[in-house]
């Protein structure tokens, strides 16, 4: 390991897996957070809860189909739903440079607000700071919230077994592919924008429709499904197997990945779930998803395997086989 | 109001209530937020919860006392406490400038690890996020936390009453008079050093003195003691009076903030609280403060009364009055 963080460390992948469990894990050792799941699971009292933390950093603020503030929201409400949790309540911290708009700000406050409300979730606590203008970029802000976990339900990476199905609730990539697009500014003409989104209510569908059937829920969002899926590999001890011609992707966000010169395996979503599911109740929740706004063009991607433990293997469209690891060496900075 | 975020706006005081006020609460509409404490109090079932968060942007990030790790890890148990709640779990969302060294990184880790033990709280969420150097000054760290209120346990802003005392834990200004000293490099010579320390234990003795008897806590944090009063007169209602002569800080600590140019009521605090308290009670609480190591230098320093509510005057030295207000103009970013 280097002795200075690098943009690699932040990028979600191998880096950033790294840095946790070599300087954070061993020092916060608990199983809560050993467990690294989107949002750490509480017991208090005789309430199950779901508390998860994230910071956004996104450049630029503004971007096609959202902005820094409905992301930090729609982020926080989907690390806890990801545990079947249903949020509650958020907090919001942010850190503004000096001199940023306060129209600018107003802008933000007030989609936070929609975006809320939206999710039925309440904003209880806030705290802001202000650096001296070049201290910071603009503005970052850090969404934590707590959910509550409904008496049955046991959604945990470790769950997953072999011949579980996995399916992605729809096409990957459009978050990353905006931002980086907005960033280089890039005239690529396409109609697509971030995916950002709350699954929340998309999440409490495929329990009324299967409750006893969904095992693992992850949304691939820094690192994107490759890496998501590798992390899950990892947790769950089983292999898995994908088919890329399942692989739902816009073409005019796969024509922009071409030029980038990126895969979008590796791209952020931001309103995008994987589920590994059992077997017999996978085309009943494909269907659940399909006719949800937020999941009508899922698909069934791949399964879990007893074979090589911790790994992911994609069939590939012309019948080869490809490995597919933690996103590495690829700095895609301030992503979300 | 200026249309640009100005560094009077992340003081703690005037500016930054008003920016609250205007921005936030009104798009935020709920009265748990509105309530402006330092924990939202939220019910999950049958438990009452405190939940809290707050960002820390100190420079220099290592100082005498602590670093930008405990500061913040403290900061986020005592705004729990300050509700009278145990504080039990904590997230922290780190952003991170590139090229910061690790070897850094492992001591604010470290330091944090530490402080979660002493206060029996565990660090069960977190994220890390790196922008390329230059768009971050060297580290910023968010804490939030969730805390259990036990029954009977009422205190909140609102509650202070015509007559009740106010309690000081100890000195003023050691935080925020150690992290200008450091950033301005003045070779000002004397012991003093950050005051950070978690709350939660006093305040435990405290409710075990005198449960009934205690109706309103706060840290006097950013805008320091002052600032603090004045928000606490303007939510309960009522008057305050203070006597300059009671008011404790160490003979170096007034020293240095002569040669700075600054008064230590407006100086941030990282270790002490306010209290209000019932009349009868306020000399076994004093004594109760004076017999832990965190509150040695206790005193009480004035009282609630019913005339001039929302106004905080003191009774100075001389025998004149002066009249306190928020922090206001006073430009001292980055003190937490």
């Amino acid at each position: 390991m280097t002795d200075r963080i690098t943009l690699d460390h932040g990028s979600g992948g191998k880096a950033s897996h790294d840095l946790l469990t070599s300087v954070f894990l061993t020092v916060f050792d608990n199983p809560t957070l050993a467990a690294m799941e989107d949002s750490a699971l509480i017991a208090i009292g005789r309430e199950r809860l779901a508390f998860t933390t994230d910071s956004y950093v996104v450049d630029p603020i503004f971007f096609p189909g959202g902005n820094i503030g409905d992301l930090a929201v729609n982020g926080t409400i989907n690390d806890l739903a990801m545990r079947g949790a249903t949020p509650l309540y958020i907090s919001v911290g942010m850190i503004i440079e000096e001199g940023f708009p306060i129209a600018d700000l107003q802008k933000i406050v007030a989609t936070m607000g929609k975006a809320a409300k939206r999710a039925a979730v309440k904003i209880v606590a806030g705290d802001t700071k202000v650096v001296p203008a070049g201290k910071a970029d603009k503005i970052f802000i850090n969404t934590s919230g707590i959910g509550v976990i409904a008496a049955g339900v046991d959604i945990a990476a470790a769950n997953g077994r072999a011949g579980d199905k996995i399916l992605l609730s729809g096409t990957m990539a459009d978050h990353g592919v905006t931002i980086l697009c907005q960033r280089e500014e890039l005239a690529i003409s396409g109609g697509f924008a971030s995916d950002t989104a709350p699954l929340h209510d998309l999440i409490a569908a495929m329990l009324t429709a299967a409750p006893a059937a969904i095992r693992v829920l992850r949304d691939p969002t820094r690192g994107g499904v490759a890496t998501t899926l590798k992390e899950l590999a990892v947790a769950s001890g089983h292999g898995i197997v994908i088919e890329e011609a399942t692989l739902p992707v816009r073409d005019d966000v796969r024509g922009a990945c071409e030029l980038l010169g990126l895969d979008p395996l590796y791209l952020a979503n931001e309103g995008k779930l994987l589920a590994f599911v059992a077997p017999e109740a996978a085309d009943r929740l494909l269907d659940c998803l399909r006719r949800h706004p937020l999941g009508a063009e899922a698909a069934i991607i791949g399964e879990l395997v007893a074979d090589h433990p911790g790994q992911v293997a994609m069939k590939t469209m012309i019948g080869g086989r490809r490995r597919l690891d933690m996103l590495h060496g690829q700095s895609l900075p301030r992503i979300c």
